[in-house]
Parts: C-alpha cells; structure tokens; sequence
C-alpha cells in the first residue's frame, strides 16, 4: 500500500531507484490480444530521455526498454507486462558530498523524516528518472485508448518562466526540445534556457494536455470522478504544483450564464469550460487540463540548508540537471492522463458493458 | 469499485441521492478508543447546512447526524462507524419540467449516457447533498488527527467572483455565511450575492485551506503522494475546478533560487512555497492548498440545451439553489483534507510505526 | 482497510452491531438498468431468518430491507444499493452476566485484545446477525448473475454432526429448517436437535454449494483465483473452518490419472473433480464447494474462562442460539459465493469485454 | 485488478512466465530500516529450486535472486523491493506438441477461454514456476514478522497419498525432499515416488502449516479475518484444493463442549480446536492450518481431450515434472502464510498502533 501502484483495473506499479541497477513497470490488467508494439514504447521513452538536447540534464540514458513478461507472438496474453530499464549512466559520487544535507526544494529531508533513512544516490526513489516507467506504462495505455476507442492524448508546453505559448501547429511539439507548438517561441525559449544556465538557476513551467475523442461515460460518481483521479495522476508527477480541468481557476470570475456549456445537439456543446467532464463523467468532448510545475529544485548555487544534525550549512547541488525540469513532464504529463483514461474506460466496460457496443 | 469509496486505511463509504430517504456515511477503520463527539459531528454538519442565511439554497434540512454502528459507551469500537442523514425537504416536483432536459453544466448528460438512465431528482447522486456525508466523515477524520497528533484542519473563502479575501481573523470564519476570514469583505459579499440573485445568475469561488501541526513523514513516494491525494479528494468536490499545492500557479514564474524553500534548523524553514509537502510527503511545515470551483450551474434564467431526444429546447432551473455554490464548499474543502491526512497518519503508523514514539 | 468491505469491482460494505439500532450494507458497482426486485431481497432475508423455526436461535427479528439508495423507477441506477435492517428484538441484559468475562469458542477475547475494548452486548460486530446483511448484498448478486449470464448459486446441508445428507431433491431445501436435499434425513436431523438442546450442547455442519451455468473464464490467475475468492468468501463466514473446491480433501489420495478431468468435446468434461475450475478460472461446468462449520459456541451448560482481569471464573452463556450455526449458514454460503461471481464476472467483462458477445 | 497483486499493506505483485527471459516480484509497503538479507531470499528459493532431488521435476534452475531495488547499504528503505530470477533452462520445444491441445487438469482450456489466446509454452503464467516469486517475497514477510514480533513461521508434509506422517522431527524438514517432520516415513515416500514414476501417474499430498509467537490481535473481523486471507492465499497455491483451519472438518462431529477452547489465563488455553484464531482475529495460540494439493496433472501417460477446434485427440504430457507437486508446495505454502501475518501485523499497527508498544 506504500502508493508505488496506480489504477485499479489497469494496475501500474513501478520500482527501482534513481541510482540502481534498474528501473521497472508491471502494467496490470492490459486486455488481451492487444498487438504490441515495443517500438513505440521504446518512442515513447526516447521522448523524455535525458541528454538528448542542450535543453535538459546531460545524463546519458539509452533507456531501452526490456519486456519481461506479458507479450507471447507479439500479442497481449492478458498476463502482467512487466518491463524494465537499465540504469547505465549513474554517477553516484556526485551526491556524495550532500550525502548528509538536506538540499532545498527536494524530498531529502521528508524521506530521512518518514523512513529515517535515505539512499541519497541522485534522490534514490525520489528522482524524476522513475518517471521513465510512468512514461512505458503510458504507452501500454495509448496502445489500450487506441485499440478500445481511438482515443488519443496529446500534451504540450503552454508557459515556460513568464513565456507564454500558442498552440498553433502539433506536429512542432516532438520536433523540438520544448515541445512547445508554438513557432514564434523556439528562440525566446532557447534564449531562456541560456539565461538560466549562465545564471545557475531554474524556472518553472505550464504544460497543456488535451484527450481527443474520448467516449463519453468515462469517470465514477463521487469519489473516483474522471477530474479527481486526473488531478491525482498528474499532481504524482515529480514537481507538480498545480492541476486545472477545463476553464480551471479562471471559473472563479464567470458567472454560471457564462461557463455552463450549452448543448446544441446530443454530444455537441457551445463550448469547453467543463474540460469534457461533468459531474466526474466525461461528456464526449475534448478532455483539457493544464499541469503547473515547479522549477528544478537541484540548481549550482549556494543554498542555506542543515545536515542531518541540524548543523547549518550551504548546500551547491552538483550533478547534471534540467534548467527547467516541466519540459521532460510533458511526455509524463500525457502518460499520466493516457493511464487514467485506460482504467476508467476499463472500469466503465465492467460496470455497465456499454463499451463494446458503441465503439468497437 | 464504482468510486463511492475513499482513502486506504480509513475507508469512507457515502450513499444515498439528494431526494431519497436518507443519505449516509460508512467511515471504516478509525482507531478504538477514540472519544466519539456525536454533538461535534452535528455542528460540522451545520457549517454546510442548507437554509442557514440568505446566501444560500433555502432547501430546509436538519441535517441531524444519526449514528448507527461503531461507537460503544461513547468509545469508538475500530468497528465501522456509520452515520445517517434523513432527506426531509425534498421538492422532487421542481425537477419534473427537466425530468427529459438536460441541464448545462450539470451531469445529467453524462449519466444517462454512462448509466442509461437517471434519477432526475434533484440532481440525485450527482447533487452537493452527497457533501453532507463526507462532512460527517470529516468529523470523525478530525476527532483522529486531534487524538494522534494534535494537527488541524481549517479553511475559508479566499475569493468570490472578483472579490479577493485577505486571510486576517480566524475566529470570524465560521460568523458569517461567506466563511470569511475578512471583516472588510462582508458588506461586497452581500451586496454581490445580492445582485446575482437579481440577475439571476452565480459565481465561482476560491477557497483557501491549511493543516497545522501536520507531523512530518506523512504521504507515500510516487503515486499517493500527500499532494496528489489532497488534489484528488478536492478535485472531487463538486464544482473543483482546479487544486493548488503551496505556491501553486504561480511556481510557473519563479526561479529556483526562489521557490526552493531554505533550512534555518531541523523542521524550520525560510519560506513555504512547498506548502508543506516535499516528494509528495509532509515536511512539519503547515501545508497549504487552494480549490477554485465554478459558478453554480442550476440559475433561474433560460438556456440552450436538448432534450434525450436530441430535440433543441430551453432550460430554466427550478429549484432552490445557491448563488456561489463555492461558499457552502468550505467545509467540505476542510473535511477532503482532514481525511486525506488521517488516512496517512494510519498508513504512516502501519508502514513505520514512529507516529507513537513521536506523538503520544 | 479494516475488513468490512468485500470485492473489487463489486464492493460489497457491511456496518452495525448485534444490538444496535440497525445493520446495514452497502452494495457499489452494480450495473445499472437492471430490474430490482426487493421482494426477492427480503425473501432471501427470511431463509436465514431467526425465531422461524425449532431449529434456530427464538430471536425474533422481521429483517424486513430497508432501500435507502440506487434504485430508481424500479430500477439500478448504477448508484449504491443500501440496504438497512432495523434490529428490534436485542435482549442486552442477557449478556451483562458476561460483560467482564470471555465465553470460550468467542471473539470475545480477540476483540478486547485487538481493540482494547468490545460491546459485549450479543457479540457487537461478531454477531452471526452481521451475515444478514451478506444475504441482502447476496440477493443483488445473485440478480447480476441472472442478469448478465444466467448462473444460479444454490447450497443445502450436507452433513450435520454424523448425519450425512443425500442431495436428491432441491425443492426440498427450502422446506425444511436444516436445508436439507433428502427427505430420508428430516427426521434424523429433527432428532438431533432435540437432543443437543437436552443436553445444552452444540453440534457442527458441512454446506454444499454449487454455481450452475456460470461461464468460462471468470477468475484472475495468480492470487486472485476463484477459487481462492471463494475460499476466503466462505471461510469469511462465522464459524467456519475448512472450505473445500471439488474433490477437495480427497484429491490427496487420488492418482493424476483419477483426477484429471478428461474433456470429450470444447466445455464437456468426463468428470469436475476441479470442481469447474482450473487454474483459477471457471471452466464453465459446475463450480462446486464445500465448507465445515465449527458447532456453535454459545451453549448453555458452564465451561471455565477467565475474566478481564485473568481471574478463573466459570461461563455459561445466556441468551437465545442455534444448537447447529452451520444450519442458518446455508443462505449465507449461497451469498458469499454469489458475490464472488457477480464480483468476477464484471472483472472480467471489464478486462476482456467478451461477457456481451458471448451471453447476451 | 487482473489479480497479480496480493495484500493489503505489504502488497506483492508478481511478473513473469516459465518460458519468458525472467519472473520477478514486487514486494511494497516494507517497513524501512530492517536489515536486509539477500542470502536469506536466495536460501528460501533454494528450498522450492527444481531438480534438487529424485522426488521433482528436473529442470535445472539456479533461482539466485537479483535485487532490483528497496535496499541500501543492506537496509530496506521503505521502497519497494523488486527482484528478478532468470529462467535458464526453459525448453520449450518439449510444449509444441501440445501447443492446439487442452492438456486435462491444466489451465490450458481455462486460459484460452477467458484470453482468447495461450501462452503454450510451459503453462506461461499458470506454471508452477511463478510460485518461486512468492517465495522470494514470503523470504521479507519472515524479515518482518521475525524483526516486529519474533513470530516464525513453518510448514512440512502432513501426508502423500494414502502415507500419513508424524510431526516429531522439526529439524528433520530441511533434509529430506519431501519436507517430512517423520523419520519413520522417508522410505515409504521414496518407494512411492519410484512407484508413480513406474507407473507414470502422481499424486496428492496434505501440507501443514504453523505460525509461532504471532501477537493476540492480527486479523480483521467479518471479511479480511486473519482465516479467511489464509484461506485464500493458500487455495490460491497451484493445485490446492482445500483449506482447513484448526481443528477444520473435523470441526463438523465435534460437539461445542468440545470444540471451544476454554480459557485458563489470559492468553492461555486448553486446546486448540480453533488454530489459533476466534472471530478472525488471531488469539497469541499457535495459528495452524492444513493445505490439500491435488495429484500433478502433467503424467507422461495418454489422456482423452480436444484440440482448439474441439476435436477429440490424447494428450501425453512430455516435459519435466514432479510427481506430487504438493512436495514442493510446502515452502510456498510457508511463505504465503508469512505473507498473511506481515501485511496484518502492519494493518493492525496501523488503526490501533498498539504493536510497538507490546512487541519491540
């Protein structure tokens, strides 16, 4: 129960520290026959992977993707899929000099207070590297929306620090290490990440997710609404600090005339303010949500902190790190999304069997 | 599995629609031998009582909790404690002219297409009545989080439509219909809520919640994180439209060197941008949330909608409702967090048992 | 997490004490759409009903079903079905004589120990009485089951102390207060009854249980087998004490030769010693078990225990009791096994989606 | 949900098929801090390795455990702990034959009907082989329960076939293959074994279980009782057929004079018909339990069945396997109980926090 498993009909439980010999995924309760494609996991991964860009750490991970167990002839058997990831590039000397400080911003201080002790080895559990098998998960999830309801989700960058984007043209966002879809902001951004780099600091950064063609009916009553479990899902992501649905904070100053969406036809509305979810239940409408996430908490100055006797000292975070770690959170934030969907679209098919009828 | 249930090691259970016999709460799993404060729970659920002032739905209810199980010569057993609520003002008439309609931004739509049918009336599951239950639940949540380590759960109105509170005076929260913490704000309140009732129209609300005296270690790494529970449990709050953790949004613009919250000694910071949560578990700091909800979707004026049959017709809702629906939601907003945060304490206690040593 | 909800995708919650106001469950996740017929809830409730015959405890108790939510027009919303007893007929005095005491047999001294303190008063949550609440839950199983693919659940004695039974006439089971199959044995069982009340003593009971028309490919493999549900389903049961899936016990003497099933056509097989399961999973003949129940522990003649304070002392228990607890268990067998099935065969329409096609 | 997962607080989930790259498990919500021992693990799995004698199946595996996580500096952190054992000595060229064929009291028709599809090779994911998984994982249950509350836990041979042993020699497990606590027995096993492999037949066996030194107060009252879970997670063993608790069965002629164990000092009984549980909660007795495994259905004789298409054909099972597949059962069967008692020691710390203060 110690919350390293997400879903409950689509189970994803992850493993494996920052610093480890590897890092892995079990995807519980995929449906069987499903073709499979280790290709497009392996895309997936490839996606978020570190030192692939100016733009983020310069940690070199193949980050491969080896599938233990769950796929016979290139098909679902309906058995776990279980996948793993070597960890190839660690250097854990770097985080030896910290290895009795709490740094600022991070989970040092909480896990030596809750478990008290702490693998200190590049944030052990704690690092955004565990986020590689959210990432895998995410693509068995794709494969599932695809397969059950051509559901597709897709994410991008909407803010960088005080830059903000348009989202104008989606086939830019994996061609750039922004992911931004925005053409006007490539150099701005780039400019940016400069800045940053010369001023050994970080920003933060908004990430944008929609979900196209979703049925509607996905999402439980009460607790386990569509909206709740999104927001759980992508406030899990390392650094998230935010989680919008639909017209977000902004409904605060509409008036109900105002943000009720109208309905013109059965499955039409007159706008989006709802974000595709009503009363926890998807509508049939894009699903949107917005993701805010803090900046890199690991940045090369100097910083007031106490070691583990209370001491006070300074702490400079080594090691190699992201300007702005909500730029590798785009391709978690869809996973993350893609996962709830999958489950609830599960759960909706077990309670009520509507599922097949209506799209496959 | 249908999403009626919430938490891990305290389960709570809600059921009943807004215009059926009774509405009830199963709270599984609390400690035994907890002081069991019948009368406490009574007051809670007046805080959210409808009827109460002029700022809210007229709707007459009690609201007097009635305990069916769990406490034994006013000790709790550790076995389920269930609490019901009769449905005393019920006007199902009011709902006959939508029975075929369905209403914007309400989920008539999306449960008749998830369930094939629905119980009109009232908005049955779908309606905020169901939130008496989970304040109840609340109740019990904080009698344990008192008992085990003395935390407290407290929240108010931080915004109204464009009306922005400060956070000055505690005690006036529960003195006024607004729960706000502002004595300069009570006059604009009125004269807001006053002039949507003549416009027949509604607002959204901000509400601003924090835990004092949460103890550190709280929240699992990965998926349950605290942040990630409190964001699903407040998400699912009618109306939420959007969860922030600490600094929230806002992190999006600041740097590293600013948002990383230093250490001045063991447990005491500088700054709380972490809003008392780092790597999803509490570091001792008080921890800080805010819930944006959206304007009430039930106003008496006429709107653009459908009928089951797809047929185009305009809808007027009937029926006694708030203008800012935000309003009432604050003790809900205070109950979601106090059950997250109970459900860890015991989650902490089963996985490390420090909690004793530390606390009692 | 306390042990008072049952299943998955089916959640079955029970609450309320012996000598309470009320018990009560709560049935999540059913399918909505379906007739619900409360007749037929209250009907089951009778079968187990006490004071209805010789055979039982003289507690008389209508367990008329109180509907408090899920239904509506007649209809399962989709909702939670709960469902309330009223208790009416507690005699508390009867048990003060043991309010410091532990009744040998009991959970008496396991609750004190877990809990620091118990309600003596009939037992509290320990009650036989709690199993009423598993019938009415049972009753709405045993709906989905007839619903979505016909299966049927139905048990009956077959063996009460040395006494053991035919199966040669179903009808007969609800006829007689032992649930007897064979009409030779009435008499016999009628006898023994007479004489155990003679001399103030118990005795035990193995039930019979078997699911007709179940489809194949309901159970998950691994842990969450069906016959492992299914066992701890029926060892669930107060007083059980074995549970045995086909062959059972007998399986140890038998040769692999014997005891493989061999199959003559697809779903036709030479014999069910699996008991019509293999591998966790339903292979679509008959799913046949049986489970011992222990004699009741309630007898009126004194035995030695001690007090709360480990003082020797002798206990003989008032109140009113079955001489046999396995006799009123039949009903609550069919229940648990019911659940079990309901709960499987939406799992795994929710996984594989082949439920619709193949059954209805 | 697909039922890889088993627990509450300690949850273990399990990956991997018998001709796949590697099986491995998860093992989540372990206490941090305890010291971690690697050649522990690897010696339990030595105890279920294949072709370690005459008595079982000759495939020839190494069953080393790599550790993937969860431990540092040989202390558990809190993580979960994953860890992976190669499969070496597959031969799945032995299975191809069999490959369209429904091999008689295997999972094989079971599979296909619930999946629509098999992995043929070796049984995949029904194989014995995922049973080294739990072994490993049983391996930390017995860290937990040995660290929080000195309990043990040990199994041996109760009878093979129609031999019935003695339990007189505790040391005498580990030294023999076939697990028996009887000296006097070992020749009669050993000529039965060369018997079945004469004949090409197997057969059945009667496991026994016992928990020592496990606290008054483990177990949950009506569902998740301490004896229900057992049930279930030792029904969910490969070919178990039966459970009994106590004095089980035999429970049925017993009388409730007799069968109730009465009290002569607190915590102190004069028998132990109820195995050291009463109303699912664990009485500080020795909790004892038996397991009936039926005979191996793989026999390298013909048999009747059906090919996918349902035309009747004979099955010779090839391959590699144990005569009586109860033998090896025993460790796994020990490490399941273990599995029970850790996670509801942990639950129980959790709503009661009474462990610590009793027990370390």
């Amino acid at each position: 129960m110690s919350g390293n498993s997400f879903g409950r009909s689509l189970v994803v439980t992850t493993f494996g520290e920052s610093h480890g010999p590897a890092i892995g995924v079990v995807v519980d309760g995929c449906p069987p026959g499903l073709e499979f494609d280790l290709d497009f996991v392996a895309s997936e991964l490839a996606r978020r992977r570190p030192g692939s860009s100016k733009a983020v750490t310069q940690r070199k991970e193949d980050d491969l993707p080896q599938l233990r167990s769950g796929v016979f002839e290139n098909k679902t058997t309906g058995a776990p899929i279980a996948i793993e990831i070597a960890n190839t590039d660690a250097r854990s000397k770097d985080y030896d000099a910290n290895k009795n400080v709490f740094r600022p911003g991070h989970a040092d201080y909480t896990y030596w207070q809750k478990y008290g002790l702490r693998d200190h080895r590049g944030s052990g559990r704690a690092s955004a590297r565990e986020t590689a098998c959210r990432v895998a998960a995410g693509a068995v999830a794709k494969m599932i929306l695809k397969k059950l309801c051509k559901a597709e989700v897709r994410a991008c960058l909407m803010q960088m620090d005080d830059i903000r984007l348009a989202i104008s043209d989606w086939k830019l966002v994996d061609c750039n290490p922004y992911f931004a879809a925005d053409p006007e902001s490539i150099d701005k951004l780039e400019q940016r990440i400069e800045q940053l780099r010369r001023e050994r600091d970080s920003c933060g950064a908004l990430v944008y997710v929609e979900a196209l063609a979703v049925p509607p009916g996905l999402g439980e009553p009460v607790f386990d609404r569509l909206d709740a479990d999104l927001a759980k899902a992508l406030m899990s992501i390392n650094a998230a600090k935010s989680v919008e649905i639909g017209a977000g904070t902004k409904s605060v100053t509409q008036r109900g005339s105002e943000h009720g969406d109208e309905m013109k036809a059965l499955g039409e509305f007159s706008s989006n303010n709802a974000g595709g979810i009503l009363g926890g239940i998807s509508t049939g409408q894009t699903i949107t949500a917005q993701v805010a996430f803090k900046p890199t908490s690991s940045i090369a100055q100097p910083r007031h902190s106490v070691d583990t006797d209370g001491k006070p000292t300074q702490v400079t975070t080594k090691g190699r790190h992201d300007p702005c770690v909500g730029l590798r959170a785009v391709p978690v934030v869809e996973s993350m999304a893609a996962l709830v969907l999958a489950d609830h679209l599960l759960r909706h098919r077990g309670q009520t069997g509507l599922i097949d009828k209506r799209f496959s």
